[in-house]
């Protein structure tokens, strides 16, 4: 297990007065475990449990199929192996509990995302344990970033950047959005990333739809194209997006980017630790209305880490005071139902004093012509 | 809503009793509304929800964020949207269930799915309904594939066969695993899919392990690489895995190889309407004790759809009588821990009088010489 995360989380545990936690999301294992448990994001009954006592001995729970996969990359904790078709998971985790003293104890488990049948079959095995909602605690702390977080999400975030660059760089007029969106997961790997998610492929009318994937649509003059990708390495992502033009953008397209730049770097000079995340949307507002089109969606950045949203966001509220160690993603853009949309998205942690721009490849202040590389720009 | 689909679902509600269902998987709501909401299975709070009742008007629960692309390509069920950072989908849920005359009625959910803080909110906001466990209604539905199910799986299964091909042929000694899942995330888009799961690039000594994605290790003279991906469209999968080797394969690599390529072939022969799982199972164990080395593992293979695995399995039990119209992946292998792995994944239906290899681009009885286009032989 990872030691300076357990640290972090039983100082946490002991101000929440539990006992143990349970983490049970793909997403909270890995950042207890330093792994994601491979096909337990795929199949959602292939649950995996990291169980961190406040004293005593930390303990894995897994499925029989991915036993000698874990046990050889983390090595250190007690293991119970729950058998798949025996369908006996949470049977083992009960027992796991048991065997380590803690069947009467106050237990945080991720009630956002244990299913309501695993929670009821927990609950009765646990007659004695008292189960409490343990979410906020993992999301608070999982919210400012250890060092070694930090240099990851850098190297994720510059690689992924700068796939994005060469994808839309390899491309031109006649190209399918699936071939786009070859070159660009081909580029992620090449860099390093161990996977992805969120692959939006966007161009022409289709650029006004937020999350959609690459069709067979092919590329003509004139066409807008959102491209963002999240790199994934060791569970942890990075997101980032850029908008590229096959051939020459309309004036207003034009306008509108250069808003979104503007924006872009009005957002880094607010974002410092101190700073109010709802005050920060305003700003962002503010500009945005400079444009005197379209609305802005209800938040310009969110936290991001092992989930690709995760708490603070700025806007929508909370309202929350930023801090150092906080990684978010940041997104100026505008979708214009009926006509097409435009995006930009990068990489930014809160420093002590500022904050530092994790992802900066390709961007200009002219939206990026598809076909052509920017590195010389 | 998919028609053929929904009045499959009315049956089976009719015969378990219950007055509407209300998919909330990523799978689920694909299977009914035909598009996979793009950022819910990435985001897991950003539930989305089809409701089919018996009788009356179908209705879909939708956050802000996608409105507008589910609506443009789902038109005429009620639309429900929810404001995802005013937290409020189980509000909206109940609001509709009010609204379409449900607050009191036998409600079908997937409580495998629905995390367990969500459905004790739906629990207390609706107090007179009686909600039951549907997830083995659906499950039970989704086995037998639909005219159009099958035609989109033969598809995917040759794009998937191909791209696998494809990316062996264009790499050799040297090659890094990312740059072999390059070659094969490029042609998995090329060839038309809208995503993939699972890649799994596993050589050398890696090779011993199921689920693993794709390092820096660089291919070395003699290595195994098992190379798996599950293609994906319209929320589908198709799972081909294939084994290759840098350069020469042992005696009895070759002779582990032999054996799977003639499980393959058995299994074909065994698999059609009326056979037991279990005894095609068996039937495969027989053949893996040929070899004398290893242990198979508690499966041959598995139903395949909207789910990476589904219902029924070749092995684990429960055992099952075949169905023409299931598809399933079937995958002889073997794990030799401590050295290496070979695997051999096919894509198959039943049919009304046997079965179809949907998958079938490069599998011979000698391992795939890496680096080599194996079209010829």
């Amino acid at each position: 297990m990872r030691e300076e995360i357990v640290e972090r989380l039983r100082g946490a545990m002991r101000e929440q007065g539990v006992d143990a936690l349970l983490a049970c999301s793909p997403e909270n294992v890995a950042y207890l475990a330093g792994l994601v448990v491979p096909s337990q994001p795929l199949m959602r009954w292939r649950h995996a449990f990291c169980i961190v006592p406040l004293h005593g001995p930390m303990a894995i729970v897994v499925v029989d199929m991915e036993e000698h996969t874990v046990r050889s990359r983390v090595p250190g904790p007690r293991y119970y192996v729950w058998r798949e078709f025996a369908g006996d998971c949470m049977a083992v985790v009960a027992e796991a509990l048991r065997d380590l003293g803690l069947a009467g104890a106050r237990l945080g488990l991720e009630l956002d995302y244990l299913p309501a049948r695993d929670y009821a079959e927990l609950r009765e095995r646990l007659p004695a344990a008292r189960l409490e909602a343990a979410e906020g605690l993992f999301a608070r702390q999982r919210e400012i970033k250890t060092p070694s977080e930090l240099d990851l999400l850098r190297r994720l975030s510059r690689l992924t950047d700068a796939a994005l660059h060469d994808a839309l760089a390899a491309v031109g007029p006649g190209s399918s959005e699936m071939e786009l969106a070859g070159a660009l997961t081909s580029g992620i790997y090449r860099g390093g990333a161990e996977s992805f998610k969120l692959l939006i492929v966007a161009s022409g009318e289709r650029s006004q739809y937020p999350n959609v994937g690459p069709t067979e649509r092919r590329l003509r003059e004139g066409d807008l194209i959102r491209l963002e990708i999240f790199g994934v390495l060791q569970g942890y992502q990075a997101g980032v997006c850029r908008t590229g033009v096959v051939g020459t953008p309309s004036a207003e397209q034009q306008r509108i980017w250069r808003n979104l730049v503007e924006s872009k770097y009005l957002l880094l000079e607010l974002l410092r630790p101190g700073a109010s995340s709802d005050a920060v949307y305003a700003a962002y507002v503010r500009k945005f209305a400079e444009l005197g089109i379209g609305r802005p969606i209800s938040f310009v950045g969110h936290g991001i880490g092992l989930h690709l949203h995760e708490e603070p966001y700025l806007g929508g509220g909370p309202d929350r005071r930023l801090e150092a160690g906080m990684v978010l993603g940041v997104e100026p853009l505008l979708y214009l139902p009926g006509a097409f949309g435009l995006q930009l998205k990068d990489m930014v942690a809160i420093t002590p004093d500022g904050c530092e721009l994790l992802s900066n490849y390709t961007v200009t202040d002219t939206l990026f012509p598809v076909g052509h590389s920017a590195r010389a720009q």
